[in-house]
């Protein structure tokens, strides 16, 4: 069996933002030397999420907007009670999924044809990590 | 470790449906031999998702009522400025859940009483593909 | 290669909670010996969901809104036709993102500094299971 941990750190300029991450992931499946396994993506902090959707600004604006439309950002929280103010944030990376889990075959990545993997950004503007756990063989 | 490898398509006859799978993946379990590990359960097109619940074609019939509401198929999108008519069908799959990743013990998809496997098409009519992956001993 | 298999009960005294999990799960961890792998943990009900994120009481009370909000649990349900009246369970537990896989890095759950893990009950007062399946070496 064979393993490996990866971490990625994502610093976007804007507090909302999707990254196409698929060339990343792609390269740690490759220093894995894994040929048949699995790999998980998963944004250690808990205002992102990891998607799987496709590579197309369009969709990702109405993502924003339909996640302002269904949580608006400045509506009243409890949570920014305690002084914070991105409570939309904690809930917007649940409705869109926190994290992926693909495929590893013949040492590659298995994809579909549109399967681009994004590191979607909720609260940014400094440093997140993105855990990456390749197991397999 | 032993792993396997299966594509399940799929070509529903209506736009959106619902497709019990959990047949295919007990299926795909035995002829792996594993007994004790994983199974990734991954539609390969971004307008479908897989989850997990109950068998039940009045639920379903909710899905479809509350995810229109929430995201309408007609509304305005900036995806469909591309010519597509679909970026709602993208969204309601991460609302739904993408993906799911269940347990096999004693060489069987350990389930919960309720517990269906459904793979959520969202943009039919056509040949879509999902990916099954086993992993474990 | 090893794995572990664990089943959590929960009894909540009220119909929706969240409850704290991430020592039962670093529990199963370090039983299993697994020092590089995976831990999926999955909801056996499917009115329930595991996810990771804050544990801070104002945004569970914020959940509980949002979800009321977008999905109401006394509206019109097909489903709650068949007798039932957890038609809305069934839809927030899609909503919120149903079950987690988590890395296992040198013997311990490897989780970034505000990342929980918690069962959310939606439909609670009686026995609900939780599956916690490790797999690595």
């Amino acid at each position: 069996m064979r393993t490996l941990t990866k971490y990625l750190t994502f610093n976007t300029r804007n507090k909302i933002e999707f990254v196409r991450i698929t060339d990343e992931i792609e390269k740690a499946v490759r220093e894995s030397g894994v040929k048949e396994g699995l790999v998980l993506i998963n944004p250690m902090h808990i205002t992102a999420a990891v998607i799987v959707n496709d590579n197309e600004s369009g969709l990702h604006a109405d993502y924003k907007r339909i996640l302002e439309q269904l949580v608006p950002y400045g509506a009243d929280y409890r949570h920014n009670d305690s002084g914070e103010d991105n409570a939309a944030s904690h809930i917007w990376r649940q409705l869109m999924g926190h994290q992926v889990v693909m495929a590893i075959t013949n040492g590659k990545l298995d994809l579909g044809t549109w399967e681009q993997i994004f590191y979607c950004e909720f609260d940014g503007r400094r440093n997140k990590r993105v855990l990456v756990k390749v197991i397999g063989e």
